[in-house]
C-alpha cells in the first residue's frame, strides 16, 4: 500500500498528478489518501502528526509525504525505513518523530534523477516515482545518508502544540495520551480541560480532552466545534496540568 | 462496488483509514466516495439523502454509512439489506428512511468485535470490516435483531427541510420532486419557487426549485448559489404551496 | 487512463456516481482526480488550465471533463481528439484550447443516448458510460462534427487573466512562460511582479511569478498565500510588462 501525507489538497491538480505517476507503474497497489491538509508548510508539526498515525499501518506500507516549505531548495530527498515502513519525501525534519521513536531506522539520500525535475513539484517528478519502486520492492535507489542535515535533535519527543484540526473541529495535540498522566488536564486557550473516555460520556457543548483512535491527546467539544467554540489553531500552544 | 456515506471529510485521515482496511480484504472491490460531507452529527436530515442517492445504485452494493454523533454511546452497530442492497453503521436511524421505502428489509447486530475497538472510531474497527465481509459475500455476522432501538417510527415519510448544500451552493430537500403535485411551488427563506425544469431554462439569477438527478426537489439559482443568494442552510423548513 | 477535470468538487455526490458509472464498465482502468475545482461554471478559462495540464499526460488518456453553466440546454455533447489523447464533455468551449495547440485534432457528435438521460447530470448519464467506452478501446460512438458551435475562435491564443487558485494560494495565470520574454514582469491587483525560478530563491513574504511545474505562468508569495496578500481571484486581469 502506498499512503499520501500531504498539504497539497485533493481537489486540484497536484494530488491527482502524483496518482498518475503511481498507478502505472505499481497498478496493482492502493493508494491510499491519508492526509491532504497536513498543516501547510509545517514540516516541524507535520512530523508528530505523521508519527502517530503511520504506526497504525502494517509493514511494507509505503508513505509519500510531502510538507515543503522550501520546495527547490537545498534540502536532501530521502527514503527512510523505521520500523519496516518506508517514508519517502524531503529530509526537513518531517521523519525526525517517526525515526526517533523506531525500534530500527535507517536513511537514504535519493542518488536518482527522472529525466525532467521541475523546480517545484518534487513529489510528483522525484518522491512518487521513488516511492513506486520501493512499493514494487526495489531497493532504496540511493546511499546511505552520511550527515544529519536531515534530523532536528532539538524538537521535543512530545509537541505541546495543536498540530490538526480535523473536518469536525476536534484539535489535535502533538502529545501522546500514553505520555500523559492519567488525570492530567490540558490548558489551552484560557481553559483548562479535563480528560473523558469519549464524546457520549459527557453533556452536550462540554470541552474535553480524550485518547483519540490513533493516541494523540485531542481536544474536543460534544456535539460542538473545539476550533470554533475555544479559538483554536494549529500551533496554538498546550500545557500539560498535572 | 463499496459506497462510503460520512461525516467524515475526505481531506483528514478518516476516509483514508477506512480505505486502508478495506483495500487488504477485498482488493479487487472498488470503493466509491458518494457523501463524505453528510450533515455532521445529523443522521436525521442524512437518513433522507442517503436514501434518494442509494437506490441509484445496483443491487449487491456495500454502503458503508457512518453519521454519528453518539460516537462511543449506546446505540447498536447495526446491518441492514433492503432490496438487495446492504447498509453498515450506527443503528441511529441513518438507516430508517432506506428500511421504510424498501419493498424488503432485513436486520442484523453485528456481533463480531474486532481486537481492537477504539471508543471514537467504529467506522474504521468496526464498520469497515463488515462491510469488507458483505463485499466479498460473507452472510451477516451477527443475529436478527428484536427491538427497534434502531428504528425512527416518528420522523416523517418525505422531510420538508434542507437536507444537503452542494459544491455549487445548490440546496437539495427532503422531499421526492415525485410525491409533489406537478404544479407545487416550495416556500423558503421567505420566497416562494416555481418549479422548472432545469437551469437553462431560466434567465441568470432566477431562483426555482428543480428535480435534481436523483429524484429530490431542489433549491437552484440559476449561474448563483442558492445557499448565498437566499440564505438557505441545512436544517431550514421548506414549505409545499399547493 | 480516465482523468476527471470539473467543476463538482470531491465531497458531494457528483464525482462519485462517475465513478461509480465508471469501475464496473472498466475494472482495470485507473481513474485519476485531476481538477475538481476547476473554476465553477466557467469554460472559458477553464479551457486554457485544462490544455496547460493535459499535454502532461500520456497518449491514450482519456479525458471526462464537465464545467458546463448551460446544463440541460443546448450545446452540443462532443468527444475531441488531439493529439491522441481523448476528450468527453460539453461542446461550450471547454476543448478549444486543446483543439488549437494541437498538431492534430478531430470531433465527433455524440450520438449514443442512454436509457435514462437525466435533465441536469449529463456527467454521470452521458459523458461517463463515453469516457468508458473510448478507455477500453472502442470507436468514438458519433458522428465527425460539421458545424463549428462548439469552437470559440475570437478567444485569445493565451489568456491574460488568472485561471486557478490553488490550495497554496498561488495563482495560476492562463498564460504560458514560454510565451512570454525571459524577463517579462507581470502586472495584477496593482502590483508589478518580477520573474524568479522557484519559491526557495526569494526571502519569505516576497511576491514574484514563476513558471509552473505544467508552463503556465503562477503568481506567487514565497511563504505566504498569494491570494490573500495580494487580492486576487478568478478572472482579475494580468498585464505583461515586457
Amino acid at each position: 500500500m502506498i499512503v499520501l501525507f500531504t498539504d497539497f489538497g485533493l481537489h486540484g491538480p497536484y494530488t491527482g498528478q502524483m496518482k498518475a505517476v503511481l498507478h502505472p507503474m505499481v497498478p496493482d497497489v492502493p493508494v491510499v489518501d491519508l492526509f491532504a491538509d497536513a498543516p501547510i508548510g509545517n514540516p516541524r508539526v507535520s512530523a508528530y502528526l505523521l508519527a502517530a498515525y503511520a504506526v497504525w499501518f502494517p509493514a511494507g506500507t509505503v508513505f509519500l509525504c510531502v510538507v515543503d516549505p522550501g520546495v527547490g531548495g537545498a534540502r536532501p530527498p530521502l527514503i527512510v525505513e523505521a520500523d519496516r515502513r518506508w517514508y519517502v519525501g524531503p529530509g526537513n525534519g518531517l521523519f525526525e518523530v517517526v525515526q526517533r521513536r523506531a525500534a530500527q531506522a535507517s536513511r537514504w539520500d535519493i542518488d536518482w534523477r527522472p529525466e525532467h525535475l521541475s523546480a517545484s513539484f518534487h513529489g510528483r517528478d522525484l518522491f512518487a516515482p521513488i516511492a513506486a519502486r520501493l512499493a514494487r520492492g526495489d531497493p532504496p535507489p540511493g546511499r546511505p545518508r552520511t550527515d544529519d542535515a536531515d534530523r532536528r535533535p532539538d524538537w521535543p519527543d512530545e509537541l505541546d502544540e495543536i498540530v490538526y484540526v480535523d473536518h469536525f473541529g476536534n484539535a489535535m495535540t502533538g502529545l501522546r495520551a500514553a505520555a500523559l498522566p492519567s488525570d492530567a488536564m490540558l490548558a489551552v486557550a484560557g481553559r483548562t480541560l479535563a480528560r473523558a473516555r469519549t464524546f457520549s460520556d459527557l453533556p452536550p457543548a462540554a470541552a474535553f480532552w480524550y485518547e483519540n483512535s490513533n493516541g494523540l491527546a485531542e481536544i474536543a467539544v460534544n456535539q460542538g466545534r473545539a476550533d470554533r467554540d475555544l479559538g483554536l489553531w494549529i500551533g496554538m500552544p498546550v500545557e500539560i496540568v498535572a
